[in-house]
């Protein structure tokens, strides 16, 4: 594999690089060069300077001329659902004329709508969608997702999800406990299926598992008793959590050593205090909110109080239909009070800490991966401030780029 | 110029086409079709139906084959400010800190700073910087945009900044009374020069005149004196009224009769109900908006009280770096609750009545100009329902495709 030279770079951007998740002011910290060039050896990043300071090379190696953009790290989204079937585009159109998403859920579209659609898929065809839904984060300047499954509910559907994901490049999550699907009549009659007929088999795909913990789907004991089987598996822990309601996501998350809890739009202050408090990284989702009309999660207010957080787009077709990280990073600067620098870091650096990959992802430095966006912009700030733009100009995935 | 056929298109949906502005319930009347053509003479649409009453055509017509896309008419923005030099890429960050608009604004920011910027960047720079904004918004849809002058406010850089916007195809508003530039001391001082000096020539290029009448900026009696002098030039008028406070500017739109009055974030019930009962179209821009996380305008209270809505990016540099139409319906659906239907019509049919150009521009009908966006999704309402992405696949301008 050549070695690549991305040259005449307007700006190069990472975010620093600890040992843990950035928290609190420490997710400003920001490197950042003028005139720049980046080398990648393959698919790892070898050298980052000024142009001023490239000594000689070899004649065999690529380059790339990229003035008049800038760089930033390939982005890192740690909270996706693209394994599904059909869309939602009639719920969404409904809920544009008032009804709300719990309403939606209650009489029936909502999750398990998608379930439906999602087991009548097939593996071609879930395969098929992941790959698509892939495709677009890519164009998006995502070069790293992770992927829930959790449409499927049925071991078959779960399995395919996550062979997908992993098939297409993502890393999986296992979602077992999402909703509660028809066939069971309890939550804990669900559960009691999912530990012991699916569980078994996903562990040997799935990296991590999630669970929605929420009025209407999971409880606090429920949720303890699906994770700490899932644990038990050798599986990493995520919880969705406080999206909707405060129901004991935070304690649980901290309880068990989770590495994220996801959502936090209701959490109040209590509960930035405990994750403040804690090694769990919250992760925000604010196209998620935006596309329910709900209120922003409180990102200033954790970051203040010290805080780990990291964003991500929530990915899935009936609360947040978005796989843009930089409409997210605008986001993050027009609603949650983010720095540019901060939203940089909780999509990059933060991200890879939460999917277990801090120290080869989310930054461009000498031995992490060369995946590198190369951005429309003098300033690397337009990653933010191009609000819903074609913003990314090019991407570096692996070494090779697009 | 040769016949062009689209064939096999998953959806066509058009609004409604009426001798005014859509208005109340009629917003949401839309033609649609399943599995149809367009058929384009030159740069006008010839035809539109199903496919299988497609009848025979001559040999020499080019075909573009769509399927698994649909169409809407290409995309009308009614209000954007192209013409500047610079960006405000620092102020966008130090807002993002917490500093608010108005702060920023008195502060020697906003507005001003980008008319230091524009009188630095020439007739070049500014023609140079209106056409790669020209492309941006082609690239997400938009065939035809109106563009405002406004950040020169000398003679010379507001009429560079309307022939630069009437070269890149646009349609010119002298934006004359957008600010107080520092040579003046006082608003009406300025109004004296803009109005003795710089009108009679921008008459010749424009085909409208704005005023931004807001607290810290002009005053309802100014407004009417520059608004008065532009009508006798042969100008239409256009007013940025209710963004931060209500100063009168609906009543003033309808005692001159304007044709638009824009943003209206801080409209209350009477405004609403003065707008409705008027021929006066609202021109709701909800990109800027969420760049300066303020409040959203009324817009679904104005539709319910009978009152005609247009929607369009205020693509500026200050205070919506935004022009993405698509992402426009997408805020229109979740924060403005109207339907996607209801954001077609704003954006196409009611956006060109505002330009003057209602039966030529903004529906796909026999007779209309050949302007299609070619939606990468097999229903239409993917345009307000995929947040962010990259909906549009292919853009047919003048019966040309890219």
């Amino acid at each position: 594999m050549p070695r690549l030279l991305i040259r005449d770079l307007a700006q190069v951007a990472s975010p620093a690089g600890r040992a843990a998740p950035l928290r609190g002011s420490a997710l400003a910290d920001l490197d950042w060069i003028d005139d720049a060039y980046i080398l990648c050896d393959g698919a790892r990043i070898e050298a980052v300077g000024r142009m001023r300071e490239l000594g000689p090379l070899d004649d065999d190696i690529e380059e790339l001329h990229a003035r008049g953009l800038s760089a930033v790290p390939g982005l890192v989204d740690c909270h996706t659902h693209p394994a599904f079937g059909g869309d939602r585009v009639d719920e969404f159109s409904l809920r544009a004329a008032g009804a709300s998403y719990e309403e939606l859920h209650a009489a029936g579209g909502g999750i398990l709508s998608t379930v439906e659609a999602t087991r009548a898929a097939g593996e071609v065809g879930l395969a098929r969608a992941v790959s698509r839904h892939r495709d677009w984060m890519l164009r998006a300047g995502t070069t790293t997702f992770e992927g829930k499954s959790g449409y499927g509910l049925d071991r078959k559907t779960e399995l395919a999800s996550l062979e997908a994901i992993a098939a297409a490049g993502g890393i999986p999550t296992w979602l077992g406990a999402h909703a509660v699907p028809p066939e069971h009549a309890t939550a804990d009659a669900y559960l009691d299926f999912a530990l012991a007929d699916v569980l078994p088999e996903v562990a040997t795909v799935a990296e991590a598992a999630d669970v929605f913990l929420e009025r209407g789907a999971f409880d606090v004991d429920q949720a303890r008793r699906y994770l700490q089987a899932c644990a038990a598996a050798g599986l990493a822990l995520r919880l969705h959590g406080d999206q909707f309601t405060e129901s004991g996501a935070i304690p649980l998350a901290i309880e068990l050593g989770a590495r994220s809890v996801d959502h936090l739009e209701a959490t109040g202050s209590e509960g930035i205090a405990a994750l403040a408090a804690s090694d769990v990284v919250g992760v925000l989702l604010p196209a998620s909110a935006l596309f329910l009309g709900r209120p922003m999660p409180p990102a200033r207010a954790l970051v203040d109080a010290g805080a780990s957080i990291a964003i991500a787009t929530d990915f899935n077709p009936g609360s947040a239909f978005c796989e843009s990280l930089p409409l997210v990073c605008s986001l993050a600067a027009t609603q949650l009070k983010l720095s540019p620098a901060e939203a940089l870091a909780a999509c990059t650096v933060n991200a890879a800490h939460v999917l277990g990959r801090a120290g080869t992802l989310g930054r461009i430095a000498p031995g992490y991966r060369a995946d590198v966006v190369l951005l429309d912009a003098l300033d690397w700030r337009y990653l933010a401030y191009h609000l819903g733009g074609n913003v990314v100009a090019r991407v570096v995935k692996d070494g090779v780029s697009d």
